[in-house]
């Protein structure tokens, strides 16, 4: 199967420049202090839509040739992704056709219609969504832009840790978290090609543990269902993305829910950022010392920010 | 009475620059298209101690020769500036004394208690804090370092709006909140010598509107009690700080509390960052329309992040 190249994180990058945020990399004194290593937190809750998701979404849409592009773009998400898609359409004024489960929470559908996108509502188990999605796509001709398992997507999201590296230098590791892992593929791309020596790192929710299964078996399995709060993790790894972090990634560990909970809060707290729970989970990997931080300068991305302020896990 | 000069503000940025974080002036551009300006949020809350009051309350500590240093320094404080001279304190290696009302959050009495300062309660009115403190500042000795009627700490204060108009250029208004009135004097006092086009406006709760009162009014008008959410404005201005807000200031405005909650929510979900209700009382101040942004540059100091999570006011 092809895959990403660097050169096509490259070429993201100065593709969607002019519509994306170059977020910061915030540290904290104080959890340095408690950690005992220099963690710097590539704020990605504080890009276009609050999430990492729009590099990849936005990438995908403008790679889009004009006449495939015509039609409009699809895609099924209850997340970040969808909002990703529906505003990068609305850049390149195209079409969105969004597929979004019926319990889908309410500010998401919220924050995808404020991007102009059409939602189509379907069941909320992944047959249906997949149903949905292909007449929604039959009926309008528009181009299904996968979450993960597409190679513009993946080099969109290589080039959030391609901007950490040139930020911070001298970084010994790159922590991201998994779920589906075209973030993690695309960090490791991209790392490996500019900072051979910069360990690459995947964690990942006990609950949700198919990458550090598939990684240390080294055949893809993929979860039946999970209930972990990083909703943004409850997906498994496609054919491409594990090919990918199985050459390229140096490890993968997993963390316990109440940890993850306890430093979704301690990075409220410390650093005054809202984070979502699936950015808690590397985080966590740090705290309960699955990975080694002494002395060393780690770069964590940090994916997103949307999380329901009506009902938090505390 | 003597006051702050622009020169001790510039000698405070030195003093202080070895233990302060520089924030960055984040943006927002939803909130720009719903207000129609651009709008830049000087991020105090990832300040030390997750606050602005650390600048004025380092500055005032570090300011004292070391005879008056020897005995340390007390203060009476529930809130950021307790924390501001504990840390302040700690790093200069000198005990803090720190009177706290006994019904004060356990969150901000074990912030102090972590910078390893010492607590004595009291009652919560006013008169036993003063006496309170003025019992410990007799047996120990120590050096009173009042919360923003000092003119070391209002040159600290200074030099967030100082450090702002280095990082955006143009802005045609400052906004901060006001309680006390020290980073609101400060502030002006920086600006109105680095930039005297810029417009240096206050903005305080209608529960709160004892300077919006004096302001108009050309004399002092303390506040009685309050109610106001945003508990970092309780305070009244002193004849120091009324000084110069009435010399320096164009003009004050005030807000309701349903603003205030509505705004730092607001900015919660749009920016991803997280704020205290005080910070939001500037916010509300453009969004309620009191201030008039249409097309221009705005500058507002975010004044910190310090929030019971477990308390939110939604």
């Amino acid at each position: 199967m092809d895959q990403p190249t660097f050169q096509s994180i490259e070429k993201a990058a100065e593709r969607i420049s002019n519509y994306t945020n170059k977020t910061p990399a915030l540290s904290s004194s104080s959890i340095n202090n408690m950690v005992g290593g220099e963690l710097f937190f590539k704020c990605e809750n504080f890009q276009k839509v609050g999430a990492f998701k729009f590099r990849g979404g936005c990438n995908a849409v403008f790679s889009l040739s004009d006449e495939q592009a015509a039609k409009g773009v699809a895609t099924h998400s209850s997340g970040n992704h969808a909002q990703a898609i529906a505003l990068a359409a609305k850049l390149r004024d195209i079409p969105a056709y969004i597929v979004m489960p019926e319990n889908a929470p309410k500010v998401k559908v919220a924050a995808v219609e404020e991007y102009g996108a059409e939602i189509t509502f379907s069941d909320s188990n992944q047959k249906s969504r997949e149903e949905t999605l292909r007449r929604v796509t039959e009926k309008t001709g528009a181009h299904f832009i996968h979450p993960y398992d597409n190679n513009d997507v993946i080099a969109g999201q290589g080039t959030a840790a391609m901007e950490l590296i040139s930020q911070v230098s001298d970084l010994d590791i790159i922590i991201t978290p998994v779920g589906g892992g075209g973030l993690l593929s695309g960090t490791a791309i991209a790392t490996k090609h500019l900072k051979p020596k910069i360990q690459v790192i995947g964690a990942e929710p006990e609950l949700a543990d198919d990458a550090y299964r598939s990684f240390k078996k080294g055949e893809r399995i993929p979860l039946e269902s999970t209930t972990t709060i990083a909703d943004g993790l409850r997906t498994s790894l496609s054919d491409r993305t594990f090919s990918i972090i199985h050459s390229l990634v140096d490890d993968i560990v997993t963390v316990p829910e109440e940890s993850i909970i306890r430093d979704m809060r301690r990075v409220w707290e410390r650093m005054k950022i809202i984070i979502e729970p699936s950015c808690a989970v590397p985080v966590s990997a740090v705290f309960d010392k699955k990975i080694d931080v002494a002395g060393k300068k780690v770069g964590i991305i940090i994916t997103g920010g949307n999380v329901d302020l009506s009902n938090l896990p505390w």
